[in-house]
């Protein structure tokens, strides 16, 4: 299992279409490895049928040690639990159980074609691997991470509106590891107008496997943005949401495969999605800067006392960079609104858990 | 030198009337231990008399370990030098060379009278225990740290006005232990009038020796505060500074011996000092919390643009408390304006020195 996790873990920053990473291994009968694979994206083959491929007839009899539970439905590719009992595998174990309603059932599949199947095996590891594709497949909707770089005293950029750069060197290169983490990347037009930003993942790690494909940049707003602004080059794809609705964004995404977006401004479409309990998770990057003025990270929330104040929980403290190159960065999980089933897709679409 | 580095640092919360912290170990001829002291406070004997008066006769010809070295000049006590010559002390091992110009010169009083002389022996925690004295003496003001309790959007209030309580329990008593180690604890009248703060040192750990003699209560600001305000009880002294600026407010300090003040706010005396250069320190302590509202934690410093910013370095980012209760703790060492000394005062006050 400890092998088939590192495969699943292989190539972070890949885009996969919305699709989990698995890794598999398949051992013969006598317990030797004779194949292993990865799902590489959308529309390539699940790691088990990768897997099964390598080892061939020397499938027969064996055992498919795999990081999710095999799939039990038709997508993109056919049912994997079906090419394992085609390929004669005695027995199955897997880490994870599939969130997936669509998708699940393949170890009952396993079990009605009388292969032994073992669930849960090192089932926290591979749940981690794929945090934010559980939480879409249980919640029907992205994760969403909220990205904050700010001032000691809380501004995100100086009266005049200049905010380049608030914090380091270190810091941004963080963020960009942040961008590279995430299936879209979030602005609105307001920012997109102010800062012009190109929102690609840059400046991560010089390695074959590590370099990002890059994720789905998104417009937010209803506000018309220049023809040649940075957003819209062709470094990647990217998608002009016309709306100021934070749940109807997240449909349209979801329905495009996001499991994960990180929203980067600038305050107004921070309060939104904070508005509309849309916010998981908070990366601030702090500064050692004072401002005495300009905007705040968040716009108006509606709230008036402390009592009503958003609280959340802090996750994680972590130092970034050093000598005046230090900042902090705090990660905090937000008390979000349970997500509620989307009425109008009481189904998921039909190219979700197409793992 | 260890043992007299232990006894310098004990008693960390009491007030010492703007006197460093010292240790002195008596060994007779024979390198027995035979006295040991260390310094209580303005009024009381130092630490080399102290520990001259445990050994008595069996100094004559040992050896005295302090941690600073022996003052020669006539404070409400007598020169340390000569009390150590009359003892017929043979041998002086100090630590750190005393930084203030009118006690200095006890090295070279001793050595003119024939005793061996040794120093900067562990300075370098010599100087850390006594690190505010140090500056005090050096730059002829006290050391000065601002504290800041905001939400990770910057807000130290709600828009209402309310704050009680931004932060965690946890982080409230981490508080208080600043206080302790502070001899000055400086709020404006605005924050008086808003909040009523007593700004005593409370909830520090219930130990014989650590409970706090309580830091000066400063009032800073020319508005009046009514006559029944929780800090004008009579559980610790007040100082009401009847003056807007941040240099008068520090020389009056000054004069009355203290070498640390935490300001505590609001917005506006945190500028006042910023602005004037007059913050070394800022301790943040940040919650997991957001309120899109309310006043932020410094007020307008006049700075319009980035390039402006004030900047610092952090030199610790600390987690405090667990759970919901988590907050950070940033400190950050601002790049403050070299003090200039005060023409007012070419030389110590008198009781400076008198340690």
């Amino acid at each position: 299992m400890q092998r088939a996790l590192d495969l699943a873990a292989t190539g972070a920053f890949h885009r996969r279409g919305g699709n989990p990473r698995v890794g598999c291994v398949i051992l013969d009968a006598t317990g030797a490895v004779v194949g292993q694979g990865h799902h590489r994206g959308a529309g390539t083959p699940h790691a088990e049928v990768a897997a099964l491929a390598v080892a061939g007839p020397a499938a027969r009899g064996g055992t498919a040690v795999v990081t999710l539970e095999p799939c039990a439905h038709q997508g993109r590719t056919g049912p994997c639990a079906d090419a394992l009992i085609e390929a004669g595998i005695a027995r199955v174990i897997f880490a994870q159980p599939d969130p997936n309603p669509l998708a699940a059932g393949g170890a009952a599949r396993l079990r009605a074609a009388g292969v032994t199947v073992i669930g849960n095996v090192g089932a926290d590891r591979a749940i981690m691997i794929n945090s934010d594709w559980t939480f879409a497949q249980q919640h029907r909707r992205p994760w969403v991470r909220l990205k904050i770089a700010s001032t000691l005293d809380g501004r995100v950029a100086a009266a005049d509106g200049s905010s380049q750069w608030i914090t380091s060197t270190a810091a941004r290169a963080d963020g960009h590891l942040l961008r590279a983490r995430s299936d879209a990347v979030l602005a609105g037009t307001g920012t997109v107008l102010a800062d012009n930003p190109r929102l690609t993942a840059r400046t991560v790690p010089d390695s074959a496997d590590q370099q990002p494909d890059q994720p789905l940049r998104v417009v937010f707003g209803t506000t018309e943005i220049p023809a040649d602004a940075a957003v819209l080059d062709d470094s990647a794809e990217t998608a002009l949401l016309r709306t100021r609705s934070a749940p109807v964004a997240l449909r349209t995404l979801r329905e495009r495969g996001v499991s994960s977006v990180l929203i980067e401004g600038g305050p107004g479409v921070a309060a939104t999605f904070l508005e509309a309990g849309l916010v998981d998770e908070l990366i601030s990057y702090i500064a050692p800067v004072l401002l005495g003025a300009g905007p705040a990270a968040v716009g108006d929330l509606g709230i008036w006392r402390i009592d009503d104040a958003l609280r959340g929980e802090i996750t994680d403290i972590t130092s970034i960079g050093t000598g005046t190159e230090r900042c902090a960065r705090i990660t905090t999980r937000l008390r979000t609104a349970a997500p509620t089933p989307d009425p109008q897709h009481p189904h998921s679409p039909h190219h979700e858990g197409d793992h």
